[in-house]
């Protein structure tokens, strides 16, 4: 019954019939992308459709430019028909992302190939300069003849109301539609789309850096809560005799993975100035490299804490992957054995339920790379772009 | 774009052409369910399918008596149409659910409504009890004339694989389907549908009992994990330094809030058999009503740990409402104080990030209306029953 989301307004419904036409938009889409070339016709006979609905939907897929004809050749019952291939080149999705010293940009075409993938470094203001790399990404992208179909930024934590309408404004009130979302949510579709294993129905990604976020999906879906907060990871309690965090409360995740507290962990002697947060973070993995075993113990334990958050998301959600990003993903060969013995000693269901603890597949632009999967996604969806001009 | 469920073999995809049946059955049910008494040819028009389509959808559903025809009246533009109006009336979904000392029985008909409730003492073997008590329910809702859709048997924690299968050879492989699930996730489905908050697309159900469970819905959808594990409630770790819980893990919810931990905490002197766990609820209900203070203190003891352990759900998945069943029902109005400022204090969104906890609307048969409830979810979502015998 995967057609179907079962919304409930009086008791369980199918979709509004508003959402059919984009459903049958989607089926079109998805029915050229595996059959093509085929005809108005072929697409009818296939998916039950009228042909008069299905002429409609093919003429907005067209004037959209992400169909295209080829000419006429023979349909299956000999007759000439004009033939429908996917177009979709003079598209771009761009993705941003912001982290604590640096930004990075990600274009993706509609077959998810990577057009640009920039780092910068950032030291100003975050709006302006977000604004700036997004002017230069699009820019680029606009001269090569491509039309942005959006644009995602992915902030850590919670989504500040404001903050898209001072970056739409900042970047003059752009013609596409330009989103902010949390970068753990980003990070996981991208890691469903282009990571290790893109069939995974049920994953998360868990965000390493100075906070910790996840990301989940289940069953195909983001998970994101009645308020947008799920995924909240980084606070989760481990120890009410823990140490202290940054949020006041004692023993959560953070107080024990967090980026400051694995450096102040396998460094005692490090400063903790956020903008040497990258050079401590190579230097803790060359001496692991080292078999240094100071920094061994340390990651053991950051291992193990995180493996105990993971078991509750584990128990809770039942994800096949938990995939690391950030520094855990650069340190996952010493964190990832006691992580995944703390999730085994601490799961319900036999064999961790099937979860299993893997390094992010993507490299640091996982976030930003969301935010270009996320725009391709409501095309997938059904949500067309607007019609392009002539 | 509530129409699409985003499955990805490869990359994000619309439904699967199989599906696009039963979506269209479900859009027609839904159209009828709003919009009757209309014709096929103002389904049609409605609904962008094409004519024959519906003729053939809406004969599938007088088929299966869940449609009839009403006579001719003038359709929209005057020419005479045969009216559809929804029908279902000679159907019954049946739920049962095991309890440790009895067994439940619900069936409801296609609008919800409830045909039969009964609670029968449960002393011997469970496949045989079950399907002693299927078969009467059965029986009574056959002489009755109605054809059973479904019989779904709600079981506390995981499903043995083989269990079903014994309960269908013991009730002679009857012609409905049969289906076991757990009893949380049921619950869940019967909370959504039938309790206090029906248009919550985001919402937990806690089963109270010797052993605890949490089914969960998101975004209108049971969550159930890779492997069908999610909701593993009862053996989230709160404390390493906590009391041994019989899973021989230490600091358990169950060790704290489970029956048979909460008697222990506030009548010290019982003897704890499972069978005058009954009687010892009622006492407990009956001291704390009285103002008993070390029962009061038990059970505000009892309600942080239960807080405690909804914070971690509630950071993780943000449900907008969790609703308690069992005990923790019967003892909510000391519970949900204590357990409410709990999670407050442990939310890292506001207000909770909107969750509340709230005692479960429905009685002690949750999970078997749920059993009854996951029948006619099926329906709803174009699974149709087989045709009927003429």
């Amino acid at each position: 019954m995967g057609a179907l989301v079962i919304t409930r307004d009086s008791g369980p419904q199918p979709a509004d019939f508003a959402d059919v036409r984009a459903t049958n938009l989607a089926v079109v889409l998805r029915h050229l992308r595996t059959e093509a070339p085929c005809s108005r016709a072929d697409i009818a006979a296939t998916t039950g459709l009228n042909k008069a609905t299905v002429s409609s939907l093919v003429t907005d897929l067209i004037d959209r430019r992400l169909v295209r004809e080829i000419g006429m050749t023979e349909n299956r019952i000999g007759r000439p028909a004009t033939m429908l291939v996917l177009d979709g080149s003079p598209y771009a999705a761009v993705g941003l992302e912001i982290n604590t010293d640096y930004l990075t940009a990600v274009a993706l075409d509609l077959a998810g190939e990577r057009l640009l993938s920039w780092r910068r470094a950032f030291t100003g203001q975050a709006v302006a300069s977000l604004a700036a790399l997004a002017r230069r990404a699009v820019g680029k992208l606009e001269r090569e003849g491509r039309q942005v179909l959006g644009l995602t930024v992915a902030v850590p934590g919670l989504v500040e109301p404001g903050f898209a309408k001072s970056l739409a404004a900042a970047l003059g009130e752009p013609a596409y539609p330009l989103l902010v979302e949390n970068d753990a949510n980003l990070a996981v579709l991208a890691e469903q789309r282009l990571g290790a294993s893109p069939q995974t129905a049920d994953l998360a990604y868990v965000t390493g850096g100075t906070s910790i976020g996840a990301g989940i999906i289940s069953d195909g879906r983001l998970l994101r809560g009645t308020r947008g907060f799920a995924g909240e990871f980084g606070h989760l309690p481990l120890d009410p005799a823990g140490p202290v965090c940054s949020c006041g409360r004692r023993g959560c995740l953070e107080a024990y993975a967090g980026l400051g507290a694995v450096i102040r962990r396998a460094l005692p002697d490090a400063t903790l100035s956020p903008s040497e947060f990258g050079p401590h973070l190579d230097e803790i993995h060359r001496l692991a490299k080292a078999g240094d075993e100071r920094v061994l113990a340390a990651l053991t334990d950051v291992g193990r804490h995180l493996g105990h958050a993971i078991s509750l998301l584990a128990n809770l959600v039942n994800p096949a992957c938990v995939a690391l990003g950030g520094h855990f993903a650069v340190l996952s060969p010493w964190l990832i054995p006691p992580a995944t013995a703390e999730l085994e000693a601490r799961s319900v269901a036999a064999d961790c339920g099937g979860t299993r603890i893997v390094a992010s597949a993507l490299d640091t632009s996982a976030a930003a790379a969301g935010g270009a999967t996320r725009v391709l996604d409501a095309i997938d969806a059904g949500t067309l772009p607007p019609p392009l001009a002539r």
